[in-house]
Parts: C-alpha cells; structure tokens; sequence
C-alpha cells in the first residue's frame, strides 16, 4: 500500500500548587511560577475571569488581584476582569464563551499570554474551553475555589461546555500549564458545597485505594465539622490520585473505558433531570450507592462493605437516593442516561463496578432488572 | 514549595494514503483502513462532509459513496451527506460549524465514529475543528481534494475556523485518524487551482531541500502542462517534508518559531485585504517573492538565487507582486500583518528568511526601509 506514516509524541506537564492566600503579597507562589515561565525578549500579558459567586465571597479580591500585579511585575495584568456566574449556567450559556473569546481578541492575548480562571468547576469548564480554542490554544492557569474543583475536575486535563441540553457535548483535553489550590476559598463555602466535592475522594478511594476509604471514615466526622487539616489531606490524595490515574492511563481517553466514572452514568443524567438542582457531587454520592447497591446485588460486592459505604455516605450527610432516580422499567428516564454515556465516550457500554472496598471492575452489561431492584432498595432504605 | 507534579505523553499516528479513485470498489483501501481499525463488539458510524465545489465537479461523488458502503460495511453510513460551499465562506460563516455540530448531535456521531470531509483546505479545517471539539474529539477522517490540501495543510494537526474576521482566531491541533489524497480529484480542478498548491512546495524546498527546489525548477513545465507523475511526485515530496517537520519538532507549536511560515506572514494578510480572491496559494508565492528579495536586499541570498525563485515562479504562472502588497509606510496595511502574525503565534516575532535555496534563517526583527525597498522593486519588475 502507497503511504506515508505519521507518528510523534507529545509531552505535557503541569505542577498543582497547594497554598494559602493566593494573592496575598507576602505569597510568592504565583509569581514565582510565572517568573519560571518568563522568556527573554516577551512580556507576556495575563487575563482573568472570575466566578461571580466567588466575587461575591471575597469582595476583596479584586482589588487584591491588582495589588498582586503591582508588586510583582512578570507579566502584564488586564485591566478588565470578566466576572461570570459560577454553576451550570456558565456552560450553558453561549454568550459566556463569547464573552471570553471576544476578550481574548478585544486585549490581543496571544497564545504565550495567559488566561487565569478563579471559581468552581463549571468557571473551569468554561474558560479552559474558550482558552484552548483561542488561537489554537492560549495558556490556561487554573484556580478552583470548590473542593470538587480542587480535588477533581480542576487537576486534569478537560474542559467543555454544554450544547442543546447536553453535558459537555463540546470541549477538548487541553492540560492547564499549572493549578494552584488555595484554601482560603474553601473558608466561604457553605456546607452543602463543602460536602459536595467529598463523594469524589469517597468514589477514588472505593475504586483504587482501601486505606484511602478507610482514612475517610475515620475522619468523617472531622470533615463534616471543617476540619482544616482533614481537608487538606483529602484533597491532596484526592487529587493525586486523579493525576497518577491520568498520566499512567489513558489521558486523552481514546479507549471507551473511564474507571473514574464510577457511579457516574446515573450521576450525569440526575444533574440533568433536577436541572443541576442536584449538585455534581451530590448526584455522585446517589450514583455510588446505587453502583455499589448494584455491585452487591450482582454478587460482586459483599453486603458488610456496601453497607459501610452508604453510612460513610450518610454520616457525610448525603442523600443517598432522589425520586428521579426511580427505575421502573427499561425506559425510565435515568435509564436513557447509560445509553448516552456510551453515546458520550463512544465503543462498547463500559461500566465500573465494585468487587472490593478499593477495588473495581469494569462490566460492558448492565442487568436491568438487577438495576430496578437496586433502585427500589435504595428508596425504601 | 508544595506542589505535585504532573507529566505525560501522549502518541499520535496516522497514515497518509496516496490513491486514486477511492470511492470506486475495485478500491479496497479505504474499507482496509476502517477494517483494521475495527473493535469487537462495536459498530462505528462515518459521517461525510462534502466540499461543494466538489460535488458539482463529481456529479457522481455522492451516489458513488452510496454504493462504496453498499459493498463494504465495516462501518454504517449516515445516509444524509452535508454539502458545504467551499472557500473562506466556509470558515468565516459560523452556521457551517453549527450545522456539523449539530449533525453529530442529531445523528448519534460518538467519539469512536468518524467524520471524513471531501474538499479543499477550508472544508478540512472547518470539519477538522467541528470534529475536534464534538464530544471532545470525534475520529476525523481527511480526504483533500487540492494541491494545497494534498501536500499541505490537510496532511497536518492543525484545524480552524476564523472569527471577526481573524483567520485561524479559534482552532486547535488534532491529528487527523487517516488521509487519503486521491488524485482523481485534482484532475477537475482549474488550471488556478491546480497551479495555487505548488507555491507550497517550492517553500518548503526553499527552507529545506535544495535538490527538491532543483527538480520543481527542472519539472516546472510539465507541472504548467498538468503532467500527472510530475504532480503526484511533487505532492508526495512536499507532503512527506511537512509530516517530517511535524514530527520531528514541535507539533503542537508551543514556542514561537513556525519556520514552515516562511513568505506567510504577507500572505495572509494580503489574502484577508483581498478578500480571499487571492488564492492562499497564490499570496504565498507573492510573499515567497518578497522574503526571498528581502533576504537578498539584507544581504543574506545571493541575487542569481533570488531571480531563480522570482523566475521559477512566473514560469508556474504564478503572479510575484499585489497592488495590495504595496508598503510604504511602517503602518501599512500589509506591514500590519507582521504584527497580527506575532499576536497568532504568541511570543517573539519569529520570521523565516533565506540564506541559501534550501536553507531557512529565522530572524526576530524586520528593517521596514529594507522591506519598503523589497515591495518598490517587485512592483516596479
């Protein structure tokens, strides 16, 4: 056969910064990484978008942000900051993408310049798409604010928005050039969003690590009192964990595999069906019960442990069921959300499952009369 | 300081097949390819994104297509084919992008399916873009029915569309799965089209390959007389050359330099100024002819090597100078374009020049008197 074969490898790298009062000018970590990442001969400019719920949290912020350029002086900072409503609506919402693309031409950030994002998981989303695309690819920093930001979403290498009612129909994998974890955000969380991003370290823990679960238990009542050191701890392994599956996989998920979305299908569509309502982790920790529920019943998984995992759950004070996760037959709504996660990922339907605390297994079948079952129990518990 | 680090590569490969008639079914190669990229348990879905122009020129395209997968079926076709005109328009015009976008949505098009787009450069990119951020990244399939695009820009990572009137302003680099060049289709081109694609080519010799720029020279009248082996020789060279550079530098243009820009940086502007009624091609043979004559008027090529190219040029055909071109003054329109190419790349202002035929030198800075001098003089030829 008459052709010419392409093959190259790419290498990406990326630091997750763990800190205090980011922009508190006795803090140098910013500025040293951007100091780092200074060429000779370039002034390179940085923009920033904001969650709007964080604004309005941190009323200081924005003056801070501007003290923090005056001091340190490696780049150029815009002027103009674009605050955007955190939560779905950002991905929703066209005009968002709009809104930063057209900052993008409207400042001439080129792609050697940066685009920083401070919010929630949604914020991230949102401006990692528009950065990437943006002449092909501006550099993207990331600043979580949420614990489900800082342990998860906000430590990897996707970003999206969603189309015609579609979760993240439209994003690519485009990795940040660095993330920087700052506490101080999480002090203004209210207690459902503290907890929110907790059934993520809960759903890694189950899947790959039994210490992990089981250092979670132990310190689940610290974490619902806001421990400081507890969640520290928890979002560093969380996090680590996410990265070390990353890099050691598959990171651009060519395959249809995605052990990390474990109790995620059911998760995805209950989002969707409560119009984000339900938060991400809070559908989370339902899809996990009803996984782990499903693991059991299936023979995979012994009682004793899925019961740990659901009063872990419940102590966390998560629900562990809502009515619209009800299965009743073959086509009940949560149902549809299996065939459109395989629709999202492509190939074979793969599903993880549980055979042990700390231990999956992923299955390409998904007995539904099993699946009701499982429903029905998790409703009457 | 407290961070972890994170690193990973990620490996692309594709093949870039050199055919002819690849929709006839005594052609095995295409259903060869999607045969072997085949997996157990899973049916793939193709949908195609059809060129115009190109359907008027193959009147018999779309019904040949029909009976292709009649034959074959490794994978289910979507019978409902897109037809997008060809050009700029299908760049600059968001509704194109919206309409493959939704047709993925409508259709069902997972991340394991393919989207092949049949035409020039423009559909390529616009498809390549749609397919790169639908679910992430939907397995694209180029099929390049140009000069341009056979030996240029439909066998490389990048896609795009333009925005506000910036060319290329959102796109990304993601490699193709497959490309099949198939001569059949330059045959239909016009004697514009077919000559647009070689200015290419004799840039790439310039930069690289002195026996390459030697053989154009030596090959250039049996091009002007559409020789076929002489074209597919020239396409294959040209093509391998910028797979060559892809591979072994930087594929994802991280840095600054983009040495395969060489004579761009006015071409792009003067395609813009024009309208687009230059040909891409033919502006980078006038901006091929105005840095081959500044590299002489500073000093670094010899003249007789510049009246080589200059003479190589026009006996393609190709016009060397635009009144649009014209640089008076350091603000003119073209000289603009210096600065908007810098903006793209990010960075230093990265220019390639000539030191010899077929060896390139990058320079940061550009005399705007010398560059006046260098358009007067082409002008005036």
């Amino acid at each position: 056969m008459n052709y010419l074969q392409q093959s190259f490898s790419v290498k990406f790298e990326y630091r997750v910064f763990f800190t205090d009062m980011l922009f508190d000018v006795s803090n140098p970590v910013l500025n040293d990484f951007l100091v780092s990442s200074q060429v000779e001969g370039e002034m390179r400019k940085i923009m920033f978008v904001v969650d709007a719920n964080v604004a309005l949290h941190h009323p200081g912020l924005l003056d801070q942000v501007k003290l923090y350029f005056l001091e340190y002086q490696a780049v150029t900072v815009i002027d103009d900051v674009l605050i955007i409503p955190g939560g779905e609506i950002a991905k929703n919402e066209p005009s968002y993408y709009t809104r930063i693309v057209d900052a993008v031409n409207d400042y001439g950030i080129d792609r050697h310049s940066y685009i920083a994002a401070i919010g929630g998981g949604s914020i991230l989303d949102l401006v990692g798409f528009a950065a990437a695309v943006s002449h092909r690819g501006i550099k993207h920093i990331r600043i979580p604010t949420t614990v489900l930001s800082q342990n998860d979403s906000g430590v990897g290498v996707k970003n999206s928005v969603n189309y015609k009612n579609k979760k993240n129909f439209l994003g690519s994998f485009a990795p940040p050039v660095a993330v920087f974890n700052d506490y101080h955000f999480l002090t203004t969380l209210n207690d459902r969003d503290w907890r929110s991003g907790i059934s993520e370290a809960i759903k890694v823990a189950l899947i790959k690590d039994r210490v992990f679960f089981e250092w979670i238990e132990q310190h689940a009542t610290a974490l619902v009192k806001r421990d400081k050191l507890a969640m520290q701890y928890l979002i560093r392994r969380c996090a680590e964990m996410h990265m070390n599956h990353i890099s050691s996989g598959d990171p651009f998920e060519s395959g249809s595999s995605r052990p990390l979305d474990f109790g995620h299908w059911s998760a995805h569509k209950l989002e969707q069906l409560t119009n984000f309502e339900v938060t991400h982790g809070e559908a989370v920790a339902m899809g996990i019960a009803l996984d782990s529920l499903y693991s059991c019943l299936s023979g995979r998984l012994a009682e004793a442990d899925y019961e740990r995992i659901v009063i872990l759950l419940q102590t966390l004070g998560f629900a562990i069921f809502h009515p619209m996760m009800q299965v009743e037959a073959a086509n009940s709504p949560i149902v549809t959300g299996l065939q459109e996660f395989q629709e999202h990922l492509g190939g074979q339907l793969t599903i993880m499952l549980l055979k042990d605390l700390g231990v999956g297994e992923e299955v390409h079948e998904i007995d539904k009369n099993l699946l009701i079952q499982a429903a029905n129990k998790l409703r009457n518990r």
